[in-house]
This record gives structure tokens, sequence and C-alpha cells, in this order.
């Protein structure tokens, strides 16, 4: 069977990266068509950076890899989940994951929100010694 | 602490939804600023139905709601974590999971990709006895 994945106006579709270990959600970012055939191709993660306009693989700097086990995609072929190996952290703040911020607060009005959050998680490496 | 979240140009953010228990990703859909203060208030997952246009409590039609046990914001506060405990089955199809399709094969060109893909995990529950 085969579906084609649904990329947005952007031509992009989120995907959401878990240690396929330990279960933990490490990351979301956005992958083109490119990315998803390259991540397929050579089984390490990569993405589209929205802000840099490329296509990226996580870890090309940093050396904090995902090797790929599986990629999976939603019921609307809009989102995309990729289940990792993670080498070292994936967050650029030294963390293993992105989401280690807990909001414990929400004020939100027509337009925006602000959240009052709490750190979780430790950190797992300097980022000052793996990013130059 | 507090920080600003980033909604996009559309207004909302990406929430990722993880069953606390089993680590399961369950689903990934967007978040107004008020589907955000409704999901803190109320400790159910609320989003934004981006097709219906309108805030949408998961489970209100089919009884599968989230019992939110925390939010989570990544380092850049433009996605969302929800950790929840899901009734029945957090997919449309009656699969627990909406990733339960795993990608096999990828045909990219420019602007999109075709995947391959096979069924993973089992049904949870008739979608035909849940939704009218």
């Amino acid at each position: 069977m085969t579906v084609d994945i649904e990329f947005g106006d952007d031509g992009l579709v989120p995907a959401v990266a878990q240690d396929a270990d330990s279960g933990e959600v490490v990351m979301l970012a956005y992958a083109s068509p490119e990315a998803v055939e390259r991540t397929h191709e050579t089984g390490l993660a990569h993405y589209y950076s929205r802000s840099r306009e490329e296509l990226w693989q996580k870890g090309a700097t940093s050396g904090n890899v995902q090797r790929v086990r599986e990629v999976r995609v939603d019921c609307d072929a809009d989102a995309l989940l990729y289940l990792v190996d993670q080498e070292g952290g994936a967050c650029h703040t030294g963390h293993e994951s992105c989401f280690h911020r807990s909001i414990e607060s929400v004020d939100a009005d027509g337009a925006g929100a602000t959240a009052g959050v709490r750190t979780v998680g430790e950190r797992v490496f300097d980022p000052d010694e793996v990013y130059e």
C-alpha cells in the first residue's frame, strides 16, 4: 500500500523524533520530500531547517546524530514520527529532549499565550563543548 | 520563569500527544492560544481543528478523551507535548495511535513524496460503534 505524504503549503510536514529505547519525545522539526527520502536512504534523521532554508542532517555539526530505526506516518499522512537512537542529547541547550520545560500556568489572550514554566530533566552534555 | 509561546503565521502551534504510561506517541494536532488555556484549565486536551476551524476538545464526540498530566514546551517555544492518559484509542480509525503505519519505501520528487507503508499495531476499538 502506498500513501502520498501531505506536505503543507510550505512544502513541509512536522516530524516528531522519539527515542526508540526510552520512549522520550526528543524534538519536533519539519521535513521536506528530500529530507524524508534522505532519512530513508541513509538511516540518519534529516529535516528541513525553516530558519536556514536548507536540508539539514541532525547532528551534522554537533555529532548528536539520530539513527533512525523506523519512520511512521499518521492517519492523515500529514505528520511523521521518527523512532531513533539518539546520540548524545537532541537539544542545542544540552538536554536530552527539546521538551525539557513543563508548563505550570497559562495566560492567553486572543493572539498569544504566555506560559509559566519549570525546567525538568538534566543536561546530558555541555553545549559550549559541542557547538563552536 | 515565563515564555511566550510562538504561534505560527496561522496562529497555531503543533502539539504532540504522548500516552504518559505506555510512552506511545498517539497523535499530532494543532493548538491555538485558547486551546492551550482550556487544556490547562480543564485537564482535558484541547486543540484547534484546522479543517473545522474551531476549538476542539479531543474525545468530545467519541468519548476517547485525553486527561492531561503535564504539558511541556520545547526550547524554541514553538511546539508542545501533551502527556496524557488516553481513553480508548486516539485515532479515528480505531487504532490506539494515529501513527500506526510504518514507512517501508520512499519515492520523492521535488514537490512531494509517496511512501510504501505497512500497518503496525492493532485496533483497540471499532470506529463504527464510536462515531455516528
